[in-house]
């Protein structure tokens, strides 16, 4: 007889009867059938490996026996490439992204950027010649580079990086220095103890003259011996790193700036993806909880209920949970687009680009953004467990919280999606992503509460937004303000405006897929409340601005009210088996609270008997410190 | 000569013509100028020992490392506390709150709970002969305790605590027990590794027939040894405790059930004051660097600005930098309140009572959520190095939202507040904090955007919001719901209108207080000006709940955002000089972005150089991990 697995009688009783085949949302998210038996295969080959599992909880190490300590798996994860059962390349992208990997290298891949900048940077900007020279040594790990770009006093703006590259027409040789310390190159990873090579952002100095930002080629460390070759100097702290470095570079020409225009756009799209699919990890961790934890009181007299059973916690969790399908759809429909318009750029047709750029920058910075406030949610709807480490919030919520900043700053991000809003709106003029903002079209005297109505609500807010953030401008203008200090001067309503047309491009793209999918009816039914919930929650937390932007009116508000709190009930008895159908394996979640069994007392047990704290009954710091102060009759 | 002491030429600027008196701020912040004096010595006294400084950051030692770490600082605390110059008690809640005792312990005091819970429930709960057996016992620290109630399948759910006490008339002891898994204590501090006694929670059953929760002192560990006494299994791990006891407890009896609920209205204000220390020390971090960091271009061909300078900055830091002073004159109202009440209880005079626990409950759940969402904000104001752990923000963000969670989860005191003000409500009777409830005041037909108008729209929406829930539970009624699902059915919109009730708390204390205060001019009007802003800003985020509760138009909309963005401009010169007030030290801000010279770069790069990896050049996991890939030619 084969032992009985434990699964928690709550989370059987969610599981039984359910009305949709949860396969086909897995299928759905993973990309096809074929793409979900590929996962699977890969995930087997990884997460059998007992060799890449932590003995002791990562966060009880170290900082620096956790740098050795994930640098050994990743080390380890590159050996088990060529043997991989999904070939080299999804192997890698796997083992990059917030999925796979994140279930081995808890802290991130120590070798993330050589794959995600360095070889995408050699492989975009150098020559052919170059290319011969390193692309091979890369792909081999014969050498392990990195991305310096970022600098201790300058981020976001290009033009102001301080790193100088003087051309030595002696020698041919560009000499690379950092002239001061905010020149020092910070935050680049891998760059302090791992990489040995690095692509280096400098100022091109050529006969006194600057030529602005360039890509260079320079050595790091020794081949050999790793030590930092003359005039480095090296350090590393995760996720910061600090290199100051007069050096001789080779100068990589950019090929293309329109491509490298691309590639940003595809990573953009790369960030979607990975914070939708940390988002799921939060959503299904505090969802499979909320249904073990019992606690408190509903029906006076009664067991403690599911947590889940409290419309208060529906309201934290549902949200998020649809969440998870608006963004991945969304972030589908945008990389739709990016294949449509790559394949354009490479016959020369450029028209879709700045349309493309407009909307990754605001995908991006919405799904970051409220990503991370939803993983935040999710952690404390699980209360005082949700603030452990061992729950993994905390690194779930880091690692969402990071990508607000990196890849474009989100502020930075919304004010150029506001100027391509205004622009598009005082010229009526513009791409396909922004064509609503052309015309006139007013929005209907009384307000229709279907999902399309709903919609014809989130275009009017966008076109209304614009519009308050133009009359602002103008008046600054007559006012005499030069329009930079107009354009400053109106920035909370520039931001607010670029949020709109984020959130319409979501809305669309949720409510068009369905239309457009085929989906069974079960799928298609559940999908659609969870749609027509999102909807609604997002129009409810800014009514404000579609009061402002409609004629929304009191009544409409209450009505769509009463939608929500319906909708929370409808769907609450599908929320295990939504999170159940993305299918993230226990190791993916890393969580005692959201493994699939609900075993959740006993894995916080176990999780904390790994402490090495608690390998003994009396620390040796007692006898130290305590005891003295014990007997010390203060 | 003396050194002259380096300042940031952009924070010298800042405070150049500093149009008020920081130091009349300060003083009103610390409660007047004397308590300032008091502070100051005591930080001097403490902050001076070289023995309380981390000779390695905290975020680089293994958890064992950093716990023994810990505790050595806090018991040399203790041994300090006999000479300290502003006397034990004042020193003892210095040492354990967000200012100079955070600076020292920067990872929580273990000993915290020792003084915050077990001496203070001794003092509640215990009869005069056990209070002569074990207080001095306490205050000597001859023993050291802690209080274990909640459980690790139950918190908030006072009945549904498992642990057992047995009544062994036999004996005249009391058998305590933890039935199962799920009753182990959990999350008592200390409980783990340092106290050797606790008061512990227990269901309390004589003859058969359980008699509800009651206290029982329980020793866990030999006082000579340490070791556990039999039948005490016992973990530990930060901040998580485990323990098993089958052991022999004696039962502490409540005196007086009022008192403790008192205890646990004064506990809530001491929350408050110490999420908004918190936040003092976030928004400091931020404004000071956002003054020093220069980034990107406002006037094509200008040197990089200021950050500051951007309204978009400025809108993401001036108002938690209002909230500061809106957070602490609440509770310093609700202070007030609570010693007017306490005087009055000791009289026997209980009517005070249900309106301090409402307040005390809102405020509480009010401040540690925004409190919260503001750190935040200031962290991501800060871009990456932000994200670092040594900017601090780490830390403070997780102090701050574990107080959503701890002394009542912040949802579950939200419903408390709104059963309050649906009863009032429908009864129209209740304290002096919800008699705006009581009657039919409709709101003025035109709104007035003065600062008086908009307390007005806050009154409406607070009423507003409440009539929506009481319709929605009618409306539940109607359908024969029972009256527990009518009002789980109806809490989305209880939680909402119960925040409304401590918003516009908040916002009349702010407003009264300026209208009350002994002033001078100049802060007066700066004060005046953070006020304005933050009620003005509040209702924008909600603008909403104003359009469905008052008669707020569209244009009176457009007035308010100019207004608002027309205060950030007024306010921003005075964001270094207003934080400057706030006198927090260095050690306490414990940032290299924040310190009062605002040598940001520099003391970054200090930092960095303390890491342990930063010590060699080639880590020892090169020649065990790297080299073997980098040679393998994969």
């Amino acid at each position: 007889m084969s032992k009985e697995i434990y699964e928690n009688p709550d989370l059987k009783k969610e599981r039984q009867n359910c009305p949709f085949n949860k396969e086909e949302i897995t299928h759905l998210l993973d990309g096809g059938k074929e793409k979900t038996i590929e996962r699977k295969q890969l995930e087997n080959y990884i997460l059998s490996d007992e060799q890449l599992k932590d003995a002791v909880p990562m966060e009880y190490l170290s900082h620096a026996d956790k740098y050795a300590e994930e640098l050994r798996k990743a080390c380890l994860l590159m050996h088990k490439l060529a043997d991989s059962p999904a070939g080299q390349v999804p192997t890698l992208r796997a083992l990059m992204g917030a999925g796979l990997g994140s279930a081995v290298l808890k802290e991130g891949n120590p070798l993330a950027l050589h794959y995600v900048m360095f070889i995408p940077a050699l492989m975009g900007q150098g020559t052919i010649d170059q290319q011969a020279k390193w692309l091979e040594k890369a792909y081999n790990l014969n050498m392990i580079g990195t991305y310096a770009q970022t600098e201790l006093g300058h981020g976001t703006f290009l033009r102001g990086l301080e790193t100088r590259a003087t051309y030595d027409p002696k020698t041919q040789e560009f000499i690379l220095e950092s002239p001061s310390l905010t020149a020092y190159k910070w935050w680049p990873g891998s760059l302090g103890k791992t990489a040995n090579y690095a692509v280096v952002m400098a100022q091109l100095y050529t006969k006194g003259k600057c030529e602005g930002t360039h890509p260079f080629m320079v050595q790091l460390r020794d081949e050999e011996t790793h030590e930092p070759l003359p005039g480095i100097v090296n350090m590393w702290l995760n996720p910061v790193c600090i290199s100051s470095y007069i050096h001789y570079g080779t100068y990589v020409k950019p090929t293309n700036s329109k491509l490298s225009y691309a590639t940003m756009v595809f990573v953009r799209v790369v960030v979607c993806q990975d914070v939708t699919t940390n988002l799921r990890k939060a959503v299904t961790i505090a969802t499979r909880y909320s249904c073990v934890r019992r606690q408190s009181e509903l029906k006076p007299g009664d067991r403690e209920p599911q947590v889940m059973d409290y419309q208060a916690q529906q309201n934290k969790l549902l949200p998020p949970l649809a969440a998870t399908f608006a963004f991945q759809l969304a972030a589908d429909h945008l990389w739709n687009l990016y294949h449509t318009a790559n394949n354009n750029i490479e016959q020369g047709d450029l028209e879709l680009l700045p349309d493309l750029h407009g909307l990754s920058c605001a995908l991006k910075a919405l799904c970051s953004s409220e990503a991370a406030n939803f993983v935040e949610v999710c952690r404390q709807s699980c209360g005082g467990h949700g603030y452990m480490s061992c729950s993994n919030f905390p690194r779930i919520y880091g690692q969402v919280t990071a990508a607000e900043t990196y890849e474009g700053e989100n502020t930075v991000l919304w004010l150029q999606v506001a100027r391509y809003l205004v622009k598009t709106r005082k010229e009526q003029s513009g791409g396909l992503s922004v064509k609503y903002l052309i015309g006139e079209e007013k929005g209907p005297k009384t307000v229709d509460t279907t999902l399309e109505g709903i919609v014809k609500l989130y275009r009017r807010a966008a076109v209304g937004l614009v519009d308050v953030a133009i009359a602002e401008l103008d008046k600054s203008g007559r006012k005499g303000e030069a329009p930079h200090d107009a354009w400053n001067h109106a920035a909370v309503y520039l931001i607010k405006a670029a949020q709109a047309h984020a959130r319409l491009f979501v809305v669309e793209s949720f409510v068009d897929s369905l239309k457009e999918g085929k989906l069974s009816a079960p799928v298609r039914t559940v999908l659609s409340q969870l749609c027509e919930l999102f909807i609604i929650y997002w129009l409810l937390e800014r009514s404000g601005d579609f009061f402002l932007c409609s004629n929304l009116t009191k009544q409409d508000l209450l009505l769509l009210n009463s939608k929500y709190v319906e909708l929370l009930a409808a769907i609450r008895p599908q929320a295990v088996n939504l999170v159940d159908s993305f299918d993230l394996r226990d190791e993916v979640l890393n969580s005692p609270l959201g493994c699939w069994d609900g075993n959740v007392y006993q894995r916080l047990f176990d999780e904390a008997a790994k402490s090495p704290l608690n390998q003994s009954n009396v620390h040796e710091s007692f006898h130290k410190y305590l005891k003295p102060l014990l007997k010390s009759n203060l």
